[in-house]
């Protein structure tokens, strides 16, 4: 593929995008504490809280303890979710380094959950950006349902286009593409980066996948192969997906850097670092994480030769079975 | 990718590469029931039993009866595992399609797995392409760990290169190259099947992975744009990994069938049927199946609006939660 030594900025979101999915409310103290370890992984962004009213997210009513009280890295961008005018006030006062706005590609998903239409939200994102201009807080606009909507089904390239450009023309720096179900497949993935690199070869462009359908990390292989660099990504798949109870969330982000690492590719997060943090979650959140290597460990995680080849395997070590 | 429209097969091995994994005695009825199932979903081939020691996999020692009792379609190639001459004569009594041989590419993994060395096995499955030549069997030599051994690490291209050059001297069929236990990465499929295309084109390639480390179907996607045209695949991911309790195993053939034909590709395998399928294996095997599509639906499988916006979403519907 021709990647190696490729720069791959990994954007960490499970403060914000996991633990708002969590039954539990993560203590403050807890929540500094998670962000703090995650400022020191070698992330290119932290997406820290969500400064949504504490009624419609009490997971998250904490915001402004939580921006005011992390260390920050200075290599880190802190980014935190703002959904309307109130929200930008609050996130101005945290001194934070970007605004994640959102709004879904999809009418009816974003009727299901912002209700409202695209428009209204495309006005209340506009005001939002009017707020925010003039500063140096840099804004990122985070696309739901790009690959595809739960109600909907297939969404129109056209209209993924048509809002980039919206929000282009309001200068912000960045687009998410997010496959908020886990929709989207490799050759969409292709298609669809290609498209938006050749129209908007001046935004950062993210890619947000979810692993509902086993395919994030084939997907990220996709738009790696379209030259994007910028992957969200949530430590223990933390972040569910609300219309298949029980299936994984978002992509896993000790999996999708462990998968990049043996690429060659250089995303500067330490992935060992990353483990030791993984084993810390299902504490503070109650139940299991989901992901791969925490289970598995990394590839070159060897195992001892047994000591006799005559000595009793336990019956897991496959005694003749001829494992393929 | 420009694969649109390409002809994949499917290998399913969950009969064989599943069950033996697994601490019941699957009935033979209810063997023969699965494939029976198994015949009619569209797979290239199917991997039915092995011919091994009935101590050394109880769980299998039902074989010749499975083979017997199987209604076959004539479309399906019926494949079994043969691991000596003993059980190529048992196999060749069941008018078996193809012998699938079996051994490692890593000298320490063969001597767990086989307890011989690899030369000794090269000279085993000499014996068995004797005692099959002149017979319509074909012949298909599965390599164990060709992307990494879990006891030496990496493994050196050229051994892989050797031991399929001396398959290749004995007229066999077809290679498989098995990632045993998820240590294959997207750039190192590539370049080993890009390798293996160029030095064997009369062979028949398949890629067997694991998806121990969550990279299957990445991988699966590299093999793809080198391609590779065949896949192993298990219902339900059936088939653990030894040396990662509680990790996942075979690629799970319902997400990988999923993927592919929404890339356009042409598996001929009909998903609906496999779920059905997967569905009723709980019951057989005691305990849960592995895989996404099976717990999240297909990807276009649709939900419906909520009736009314104003009215109470469960939780799970995530009520102004700004989901990306």
């Amino acid at each position: 593929m021709g990647l190696t030594n490729t720069k791959i900025f990994i954007q960490e979101v499970s403060p914000r995008d996991g633990l708002q999915n969590e039954a539990v409310f993560v203590e403050t103290e807890e929540k500094v504490k998670l962000i703090n370890q995650l400022g020191d992984c070698g992330f290119a962004k932290v997406e820290v809280t969500s400064f949504t009213s504490p009624k419609a997210i009490p997971a998250l009513r904490d915001a402004e303890e939580v921006m005011k009280q992390i260390v920050r890295n200075p290599r880190v961008d802190y980014t935190v979710l703002v959904p309307n005018v109130r929200g930008a006030e609050r996130a101005m006062a945290c001194n934070i380094d970007e605004a994640n706005l959102v709004m879904s590609a999809s009418e009816s998903h974003n009727l299901v959950n912002l209700r409202m239409s695209r428009s209204d939200s495309m006005r209340q994102l506009k005001q939002i950006i009017d707020e925010l201009s003039g500063t140096d807080i840099a804004i990122n606009v985070s696309l739901s349902s790009v690959f595809g909507c739960p109600i909907e089904g297939n969404i129109q390239e056209e209209e993924i286009l048509r809002l980039t450009d919206f929000f282009a023309s309001q200068n912000v720096r960045g687009i998410t593409l997010c496959d908020t179900t886990g929709m989207a497949y490799p050759t969409q993935v292709e298609r669809v980066c290609s498209l938006m690199k050749r129209r908007f070869p001046q935004l950062e462009l993210t890619l947000h996948f979810h692993d509902t359908r086993g395919m994030a990390l084939a997907n990220s292989l996709a738009g790696l192969n379209q030259g994007i660099n910028r992957f969200d990504a949530s430590l223990g798949g933390l972040g569910g997906c609300p219309y298949a109870p029980g299936a994984s969330g978002n992509v896993c982000t000790e999996d999708m850097v462990h998968m990049f690492e043996l690429m060659g590719l250089r995303t500067g997060v330490d992935v060992v670092r990353l483990l030791s943090i993984v084993k810390t979650l299902p504490q503070l959140i109650g139940h299991p994480t989901w992901g791969n290597i925490s289970k598995a460990g990394r590839r070159l995680d060897l195992h001892p030769m047994p000591s006799s080849l005559n000595q009793d395997f336990t019956h897991s070590l496959t005694q003749h079975k001829s494992t393929t």
